[in-house]
């Protein structure tokens, strides 16, 4: 990666970090993520709603005390003020938060980097996408599993039709770790992804969905536009769905599947996506991620990895070591982390930052998520009727 | 294996084919997997349709001219006239022949290995299960990849126990080489699989998918209850469905997916089941169908292999040589001839046979087949409708 | 396969046993082997040297009883008075009898095809290749590995240039299952392998090893010039040497190393090639030996499997069924067994047989194979001094 | 991991870079690896012989200008007496200099974390080993391989005696890729490694075989006591040594095997373990580094990864995320400087330091892989005669 740009910016991006404390597995992938490249640094942080273990985030992330805060809204309003505010707010709260947390900074000029699903339903999705247009700001939605080169191969090579006209489209995210697979007896143990007063029965599809319809999308360039869905629970004491199976019609008539479940007993993480072709397919699967497979009709499979000849630009953006040597899913979280934080620079700067942000996941992909996410509830709730997904 | 039965018996067993002629793949692999532990022989043939070609193939395989036959109902008259007529027929012609075929023969005494799918529709499937009843005759159904020493692991491992109630069933039969994923300009090339006037326009569900199905099946012991089924039609000219989704509910509450498919372009031969139970799964990919994965949630996965310990005793009765050798598809095979030889072999010395045929598939297997194959494309016609499955 | 000459020669090629019989590992494998195909059949035999199991044997191959032998040479001067004596012998004793087994039937006019190593010593070895030559008889020596499409591929590539000029060129043999890996207490269970009487305590180099050598020459056209090895014995109570590694200079520059091992615990077989050139390196496993992987240097690995485009004619003559379908190691040693006897019916018929031999194991093969394990075993006596392998 | 050391310690660690400037791959990797987990900070450096480019590196990671030096030894002196003064410093310069900063830096009373090879010679390795154990700093050797959670993982395996007595060795580092297996034209555009006035001729030994020789011996705990060795050069125009084949005796009466190269070719970085022992193996790729597979003799193979049940204590010291999310080379290595600065901070907070250390490659692993180098390289020159490891 080319430093000159930090040099030139002189400093590291401020980031404020609303939630994701020291109780996040997700926070704590985030701190990692923003610091590899050492483009970022945490310097504020309402790190919880928990007002302790904010402050415990805090100091461990060894932010200045009058920097750590345990509301974001008091968050907002001193950064705002200071001469040395935050560039930009993380927002890795629960889904319920996202919507109002991201429309408070956008409006108060910050840029914003948001977990995932993007809001809590599509009304507040379209208006999110709304401030990012009305305010300009930068927006990047955490679809992490995007930073993996190999990805953005598979997406080059769609787009250079390598496999000709897509026709089908098999997605999932099926986890079966101990830790998901199971609910614990005290309800009050239970993760707030498990709850159905958090994010409704369908939950999962929002936590593990949205990823892998997502990617489906990223790849293809394709987006379903209506779908069949069966859902299930089966972890005894459960009260939201743990397993959804669904099929899908894609623009330009592709067909496709989406499996999405928190009881795939065995399976690790289970992200896995396939793409067929007229003439050939690609297969990757997350937990191989440095390998991305061509099989060519009829032709011996192709063993794409980062650092050989033939990978596309946007692969390289986001390499940085040489083959051989896997970079993994922290440091494909922290590509995101690198565009965003080189679109804020060059914007600081006045050079072009557009480029920095194409092949980051968007609010617009958000609204997308969140459509795909309404019409399968809905299709489930309707016996698994083909059901209309908002474009 | 122990072939002291072979010296009592004191010849092989006498096999007439009908079809899988020459000209004919599966008729290739029949006689290859028939040969190989040396139980069985063909000496009698009506192996096409086309003369030239059925006593072309009968000569190939050194038949006496006399046993050369270009029509099946001669062969069924001349072989059941002569004193060292044929023990069994092997029916090998396309789907449409498949009931006549079997019902004259067992009608007349002989017992049937027959492909697969059973027969032409449910009704006829359900009458040749009655005429198999009725006769006594043995009877095999060719879903040959039961014939692989891991399947049958993994049938004894979910009958133990080992990954707790199923819950979720995952099975495809995704073809995509070039010879099944194009349709060839020249309707006149086209292999009848592909001729809606054959199988009707589902017909991948017959070829592909009863295997795929079976197998679901044949591991978990679980059957599908209802069904909804999207198909289409991708290959350019060609005039059946060669894509399909399929949701199921299965007995006692397991979900799960089978997909068929022609144009899973870059695919081989794409057959693979995942089980999903409370505890773990089980992963068996027919292209690495030595192995079998065994996932315990939250533990290391187990890779287990022919030849280990640990094997159930139904591994071992198809095991022919030591671990480290892969015995492949072709062997996989040549189990099923060798559990319908044996059994043969055993009923004419007047010893137990059922034994050998607990494991095999059965007539009543193929009329679950067929039930599926009929919801399932009822549930396409009528728009993914969920379809109940006749039992 | 084209069966047409079969018809023509009108009848199977009659072959004889001597040694595998029903107590021998080996001896199954060469019956499935030479059945799978249809183009031999055993006829007559002396499976073994206890008369008991020699006779037990024949029975259970169904042989003419006049046919069963407790000697081999009655056999011979029985079976070379016979008109429809057989056409060929298979030698699948114990090493110490392959040169006067092989040598008299050769002397007879009998074609064979042997066990491996080629004979006791590098003197018999070359006196056998002297009677091979003067009797112009066919002769295989069953590297039965080398009847993997997979592997010849792997030779195609190579003379093709695909690799560039090898440098480098690593073999092993490591087998590490309990049978192999642990001495039984009782010597009297102890394989005939396991014994030094039998080989020599170097008798792992022509059981395991004279694969493994035989296979890097014959992929890469290349041979030792001379080697350094370091032998050793771990398992309690062996006598032989259960490990030898070997250092080799071959023709032209290229160094390498081979592996073998009776006590490589956890590895199955272990059999493996990696080749490198100046460009790009292939390997092959043994037991997922359907693949061969090329990666060159700087780009995308290729995953070459049978059925693809770009197969050597040589992997097409040796293929019986489409891509997708593993056809293991009982049918690459059917290889052997089809172009063996496609040569035997060839001359019969006045055809060139030749040009079924030319992938075949020769005597030739032998003789380097020998020449290879004398020098091996005489640099590990003299501490691992660089010695010189007879050309 | 625990932050409320960070906490208590209130800052990070002050790191200063000696060498791993811009121009620098493996000073990128420190970089990356020492931010990961916010546990240090580079806040000194003389990044470069070359004051251009020392100068330019400081800039870009944003270092005080007062702090970028253009010399080490100008380093040494300000910064030893500056209040604010670092911590610890790194040592990622060419071979040569490795003894007199670390022993400079040592003397002056800072904690050293060192490229491999510990130093030029066995001779400078002792005295290095003197220096830290007079001076008692903290001294770490960056074999970073061993800060994968498998290898560690391994290494309580086998101690805990799960393959029983270990019988074989095989290590390799065989690198293939274009950069490294072809030599450039022009000589000037060599890098250091390729020139043998900078480790010698056998400098290969140094840069990719220290570490699989570290590794065989972290695994183990088994050191060689002679070996005999094979080199050669392949590429044109190169003057160094591109390949070795080393063969060694190991205490307590095991074999190895180790394989160096910079010319396997297709190979990406190649660094493999395999360990065998009575009972069975344990096989380790640092391409696949997320996965140690551990077979047992007759039994199914098991894979190991980290998240599961049964990880060593070590392992979970070193793991940030759940099971399925492959943390990689980079973080691999940020394991050694999160627990090198775990140390640090220990030891000033007046807490047990030592077991942040216990782990981690130590001076005197330094001396044992130099007397190794030394034994090889001199056991060449002497054509392969075995040739005692001094201890």
């Amino acid at each position: 990666m080319d430093r000159s740009m930090l040099e030139a910016f002189g400093r590291r991006v401020r980031i404020g970090m609303v939630g994701g404390g020291a109780d996040s597995v997700i926070g704590r992938t985030h701190l990692i993520a923003m610091r590899a490249d050492g483009l970022c640094e945490v310097v504020a942080g309402a790190m919880s709603v928990d007002p302790t273990i904010a402050k415990a985030s805090g100091r461990q992330e060894l932010l200045a005390p009058d920097r750590i805060y345990t509301d974001w809204r008091d968050m907002l309003e001193k950064e705002a003020a200071r001469p040395d505010r935050i560039d930009a707010v993380v927002v890795a709260t629960p889904p319920r938060l996202h919507f109002p947390v991201a429309k408070a900074f956008l409006e108060k000029g910050f840029d914003v980097l948001s977990e995932k699903p993007l809001t809590h339903d599509l009304a507040e999705a379209r208006s999110l996408a709304d401030v990012v247009r009305s305010t300009g700001r930068i927006f990047c939605l955490a679809h992490c599993y995007t930073g993996y080169p190999m990805v953005r191969q598979a997406r080059a090579l769609v787009e250079a039709g390598s496999i000709g006209k897509v026709r089908l489209i098999d997605g999932e995210f099926s986890i079966g770790t101990a830790g998901v697979a199971l609910e614990p007896d005290d309800p009050a143990k239970r993760h707030w992804r498990f709850r159905p007063d958090q994010e409704g029965k369908a939950g999962l599809l929002g936590e593990a969905g949205s990823h892998a319809y997502h990617m489906a999308s990223y790849i293809t360039g394709l987006h379903a536009v209506s779908v069949s869905a069966l859902m299930a629970t089966y972890a005894p004491r459960r009260e939201v769905f743990d397993n959804a199976y669904i099929t899908a019609k894609f623009d330009g008539g592709a067909h496709g599947r989406l499996w999405y479940s928190y009881v795939a007993a065995g399976n690790d993480h289970g992200l896995t996506i396939k793409i067929y072709g007229e003439t050939g397919s690609l297969v990757w699967w997350q937990e191989e991620g440095e390998i991305l497979w061509q099989k060519p009709m009829g032709k011996p499979a192709i063993r794409h990895a980062r650092g050989y000849e033939g990978m596309a630009s946007d692969v390289e953006a986001v390499t940085r070591i040489r083959e051989g040597h896997p970079e993994g899913y922290l440091l494909a979280f922290a590509n995101l982390y690198r565009l965003f934080a080189q679109a804020i620079m060059a914007r600081h700067l006045g050079r072009p930052h557009l480029p920095f942000l194409a092949s980051l996941p968007s609010v617009e992909d958000g609204v997308k998520g969140m459509a795909f996410i309404e019409a399968a509830t809905l299709s489930n709730e309707q016996g698994g009727a083909w059901t209309k997904v908002s474009s």
